[in-house]
């Protein structure tokens, strides 16, 4: 019996809401030791409120020492095994894009490359083409029909782009075209069970296609797939906890991840203010929302320890609108750290934050790494905060008699 | 390897003995965000005193968010993985009225109903009827002889008794025969593997002679059966720990369960007093005493914050009389929280305290939830209890070379 046989048997129905506000990458560290991080440098008067009367901690990602992508880091927010649900390359890169899965399609990460007169890879990126000249070469490759399937390619950013191929008995289980190295040619796509056959021919017939249709693009004259991977299997928020889940959010990869666990995309915000807005609009139709932030992690991954604290102290300042809602349980968390002082993810725990009438209020003052140490959450894997937000919602029964 | 390979692996034999203090349901909560739980409020001079020169720290009884009822948390205490020990309904009501079960037991759930003049049940629970009355019909079904095995009828409480299958070959591979509404009749108990065919047939024809010996009840005039339960496969304390365990305890239930772990039930105590009477007489005959106080957890379910203050006060007040017996280790925990607030049992971690000469003594002065989350031991599951017990006893060798 693991985790989700629990949620699953336990789960009661309940008025309590939860939201789930993730801040992407707002655990830091200090610019110089003993220093302050960028989350204890901001001025946060109303998350600082929330620490006084919630109980905080410290969650680990995946596991000690660990640094997450935005996938698996979403994943164990999300309440499931980072190391169980691996979610492949391709489905993550139309994740990425938006693009919506079927239980029928295998996504596939394609590069541009550039091969010489007798087809050797000269360049494995072309060069490194700009995105919107990519664009133009992707329309080009819309052209391609095969019969039986249905074909989706949609570019990504710079010689990436995302083939979708759609139909029945696809298995992914087939090899990357990309030999990692140049003086060679592409590989042809090597299928590893019968399932997949079918999917490396489909691969190979629209390579086939592609290198005729590209072969006079001065750089992109040709290209390879990686990454062949099917929509991941997972069970929904509605299966496991019983909950109708809503995502709010302004960046794709995050709706895609939160589509994977069955969780609706409401609005289109493209700002925090707008996300707030549309929590509150939609706030009796849900159970459970997902309201994730971006800008922490990018200033963070930019190496701006100052804009970092300002995008917290933005932060900071929706939070009454959420509280006004009066949530049963409010989380404020981020999927890892991403330290201005390392301009990358890390695997610095996350300060992580309950607010709800059933929380066993601890000694921490304010929202922070040095607090979170010593809160009542104590250290966990992030992949139990769901149940922690289950159980403040009061939306779990008693386990055995 | 897991934990009990471990412990059968590095056991040794010792002087120290071990007291596992449990006060049931002992967590809890503030009243009010930010204010005092039931064990910060009560004046606890003597478990103050032990936190000082012990270890304390923060019990999870199964996984962060989950609830245990008395089963699982105890469970968890005897150092059995809840999820993985899991004992099955009519065992437990077996435990919880103190039947010893055997080997060769299947217990059963019994539930009296009532059923119209065309067999249609049209009060599940027999208008819950007094226990005096439901143990008088009770004695009636003692009538009931089946060949090849020996019955056994046990009143528990209104409407409900437990029936006990005692004899060779008997699986519990078996539903309900409980429908779960009104206006259809008992269903028939079905069997869910070879092993259970018995079993079923068995139940069977004691449901059909004790719906003739029924027939004139005016409210009991026919039952069902629920949760067909083996005896629990668990190692004995022998065999994990190498030690002679007691139980000391004054209900049924807790006697029950620690009768799985093969603990022997000492003493016919019925007040705390009493057991540390018992506890003192039966001091030189085992190497492990399990004490159970039950009144935490009952004034906690009663909502009564005042009332749980002064219980934890009563417990508080015996502590010197079993520090006065040297115990290599005393632990005292709870098997989950049952805050006043919540008139329930909750997920909330339960302080949990370490003496022992062994024990690396920490900062807290107070044994209670906000000392205990900054203690020595940390956040652990209750699963590592025991094998913490054993290190601070002096009773586990070195892993490895």
């Amino acid at each position: 019996m693991d985790i989700h046989d629990l949620m699953i048997n336990l789960q009661e129905s309940g008025e309590g809401k939860i939201v789930l506000l993730v801040s992407d990458g707002i655990g830091g560290l200090p610019l110089a030791p003993g220093g302050l991080t960028e989350l204890e440098t901001a001025k946060t008067p109303n998350l600082d409120g929330l620490a006084k009367i919630g109980v905080q901690g410290l969650s680990i990602p995946i596991k000690p020492g660990i640094t997450p992508g935005s996938g698996p880091g979403h994943l164990g927010l999300f309440g499931y095994d980072p190391l169980k649900y691996i979610i492949g390359r391709g489905a993550l890169e139309a994740a990425g894009i938006g693009f919506a899965m079927t239980e029928n399609d295998v996504a596939i990460r394609g590069n541009f490359c550039t091969i010489d007169s007798v087809g050797n890879i000269s360049d494995r990126r072309a060069g490194r083409i700009p995105s919107d000249e990519s664009a133009n070469v992707v329309a080009k490759l819309r052209a391609i029909k095969i019969s039986g399937v249905e074909l989706f390619v949609e570019p990504v950013k710079e010689h990436r782009f995302v083939l979708v191929i759609r139909g029945e008995g696809l298995g992914d289980a087939v090899a990357d075209t990309d030999p990692q190295r140049t003086g060679v040619p592409p590989l042809d796509p090597v299928w590893h069970n019968d399932n997949s056959k079918k999917t490396a021919e489909i691969a190979k017939e629209f390579f086939n296609q592609a290198k005729k249709i590209l072969a006079n693009e001065p750089k992109a004259n040709c290209l390879t797939l990686r990454g062949f991977a099917k929509k991941p299997h997972m069970p929904s928020y509605r299966e496991i906890y019983g909950l109708k889940a809503a995502c709010i959010a302004v960046y794709p990869m995050y709706k895609g991840l939160a589509s994977f666990a069955g969780m609706e995309l409401v609005g289109k915000p493209t700002t925090l203010t707008e996300e707030i807005d549309t929590l509150e609009k939609a706030w009796q139709d849900y159970d459970f929302f997902f309201v994730h932030f971006k800008y922490t992690d990018s200033r963070g991954e930019d190496g701006n320890f100052d804009e970092k604290v300002k995008m917290i102290e933005e932060l900071d300042k929706v939070v009454p609108r959420i509280s006004a809602l009066k949530p049963a349980c409010l989380i404020v968390t981020g999927d890892h750290s991403t330290p201005a002082k390392m301009a990358s993810h890390s695997f610095h725990p996350v300060p992580t934050l309950i607010v709800s009438d059933l929380a066993r209020t601890d000694a921490t003052e304010h929202y922070g790494e040095r607090d979170a140490v010593y809160g009542g959450l104590g250290h966990f894997e992030a992949m139990y905060l769901m149940p922690l937000a289950m159980a403040h919602a009061g939306r779990l029964g008693k386990f055995g008699a």
